[in-house]
């Protein structure tokens, strides 16, 4: 185990910000990293825009471990993730022959054709590795600390797996909730920001239910267990004092 | 009617980064702004962390015209947004007068006490404007061009409703749809780079259902109706041509 490892996602494509599509791979992206101690530290969302692709792409790779694409690799004319990844780094645009051979086995076997827009799919910036896709072929693509996936969430989840054994674990962050129903959080932010104080080695998030009236889930995160614990117990204590009844929680899969 | 106004979104918290809560703002606002002639270009999202959030302010509010803040107002200790604005714009942070006023009155009105936690929710950075909270009493921030509003949903859409008149309307995108079930989007992909080519003031997106073989969506998006009409016919009769059936559909309130 090491230090937490850090990462930031960049999320592509028009269809995202015009309201049209409600993004689904950051959520997911973030439990999944949670779960492997990196630190999902930044999540930007741009449209189909070369420039403004590559302009976020170079701040988040010099700034964070790992940077993970979504979007933008389809066989359309409006599919240009890979071409503004390879501007950005300033590289050239190559058709990557073992990516070639995946989507003309994927659909021979199919009985489809290899067409110019499917082959589309093989091009990737110069020094580029391959993120298989078992579910439809067309693979993704590495380069130095970005991983350039799909934007569909079945194909995203499915390259995730594909990278699993490159990113490397950190310290798992271990969160624990208390939910009080019908409590203001205003109630309790005194005693909440005492223990945050208090207690070393943990964050402590308030967040209310829906509004300041309704009630609220305090969590408390920590890498060491222990330390998570005690800051939950004493969160507990507090919400008591008020006359409520804590509902306690380990991290949900649910939520994750 | 004038030319587009631009918007970015900051959405605030660790919460949204470790997987424990999905962000439902971004898509909200992002239909919300598209129907007044409003493009939102940008979304990031970053911890609580203030040299993050006033890092990302400072980048978006010189770039766009607007700049919408979600999260970090509350009433406890990691609700840090006014802070982190504050030394981000490079002014103080005050105890705005009307603002104590209105919480004031929302919790006497309730037979509640006005603690020190719920007046920290009438902090400000200097020279900053208020947005009415009908909903909870603590209103949200208008200062420069941004505006600094809640994470809950249902607080962060009362606010939206309350700058409603702040916004600049600009030309509105018409966007129609086109779906063809089962067709690879592959298989037209062809078509629809020569469609955008020789229809000028048109963007076309397509969006694979599931894959490449599951269906495909293509989007014609235009202020100008009478081309996005036109751009569309080009895309189902490009569908019919492979023996497909397109569905059409104007923009759905449910894609919003």
């Amino acid at each position: 185990m090491t230090k937490q490892k850090t990462a930031a996602i960049l999320a592509i494509g028009d269809e995202l910000l015009s309201g049209r599509t409600q993004d689904a791979n950051m959520h997911y992206l973030a439990g999944w990293l949670t779960e492997r101690g990196v630190e999902l530290r930044e999540a930007r969302f741009v449209t189909d825009d070369m420039d403004d692709i590559g302009e976020a792409l170079n701040a988040l790779r010099t700034k964070y471990d790992y940077v993970v694409t979504s979007g933008g690799i389809g066989p359309t004319h409006d599919d240009i993730t890979i071409d503004a990844i390879a501007k950005a780094l300033g590289v050239s645009v190559i058709t990557h022959p073992t990516a070639k051979k995946m989507i003309e086995k994927f659909y021979t076997a199919q009985g489809k054709e290899v067409t110019e827009a499917r082959l589309r799919m093989a091009r990737t910036p110069e020094g580029a590795r391959l993120i298989v896709n078992k579910l439809s072929g067309a693979p993704g693509v590495c380069i130095e600390n970005i991983f350039v996936m799909a934007g569909v969430p079945g194909i995203f989840r499915v390259m995730l797996t594909a990278i699993d054994d490159e990113i490397e674990r950190g310290e798992v962050v271990h969160s624990r909730a208390a939910t009080a129903y019908k409590l203001p959080e205003s109630v309790i932010a005194g005693a909440l920001g005492e223990i945050q104080t208090e207690i070393k080695g943990v964050s402590i998030g308030s967040y209310p239910i829906d509004g300041d009236d309704k009630g609220v889930t305090v969590v408390a995160r920590s890498t060491d267990a222990a330390i998570a614990d005690k800051a939950i117990e004493a969160v507990a204590t507090a919400i008591k004092a008020q006359g409520f009844e804590p509902v306690m929680s380990d991290r949900k899969k649910s939520e994750e």
